[in-house]
């Protein structure tokens, strides 16, 4: 996939990221590091949380989110840098979930000040293999302008 | 300090969490698994692009974030469950950078539908040793209301 400066894209295009699946091992180690809560440690304390069983923490799931992002999934030339966005989880993501973004283009605005680069508004759902929503981040990316000889 | 659950807390109450250090081999290997971003990999690539150094994943900034709420930063009962929110990194982490997370309450919402629990709306600021603000994130929460016998 040939990577992209801001005046390469154009609002309503879609681009898909590969998959990443996540086990329990992983759902553990990342709680004990960042979110160390019994539902993201635990199977059998996490059966008796709102969750109904182990669920990765929110911060996990984004993270996935943005390693698919990264490898492959949004093809931005000077790289994924958010200044900030709206993440919603509308569903856990569990042990052995497959998961995979759709991401959507929805805004673009060019710098007024800096010409060399401006934001462009992305909205990255990531999907379980299901088809089921377990997140969806709308983020504001720093994106470089294409430059002469580029 | 005493765990809460929704009726125990009140717009404008304010919480500190403790601190937390992140250095670079933190930074890489977060980076590594979820981000891996010339910035965020290696000091000498990073030196080159719009960070002008090695910073912190914006992910791996939020996870931290994470680790100081849930390890005091916000005595909920029932745990710290986010339904979705609102994310600003002004400036990144540094190597270094020594981090601590200030909340307040800023909105409390029962809810009409199931009794025993509501929706606590937090905003908490994380800021590095100059205080400097590295992080906002405004949060929906979901608490449980307190029931008899507590």
């Amino acid at each position: 996939m040939t990577e992209r400066y801001l005046d390469d894209f154009a609002v309503g295009q879609r681009f898909h990221s590969g998959r990443l699946r996540i086990d329990t091992e992983q759902i553990k180690a990342f709680a004990a590091a960042f979110d160390p809560q019994p539902f993201h440690l635990d199977d059998k304390a996490a059966r008796d949380t709102l969750f109904h069983g182990l669920a990765a923490s929110g911060w996990h799931t984004a993270a996935a989110a943005m390693r698919l992002l990264v490898t492959g999934g949004l093809p931005f030339a000077s790289g994924i840098v958010g200044l900030g966005g709206e993440i919603v989880w509308p569903k856990p993501t569990r042990p052995g979930d497959t998961l995979h973004v759709e991401s959507e283009i929805v805004e673009i605005t060019p710098s007024r000040s800096k010409p060399h680069q401006g934001i462009v508004t992305v909205r990255g759902t990531m999907f379980n293999q299901n088809q089921e929503a377990v997140y969806v981040l709308t983020a504001k990316l720093l994106v470089s302008r294409r430059t002469n000889g580029k």
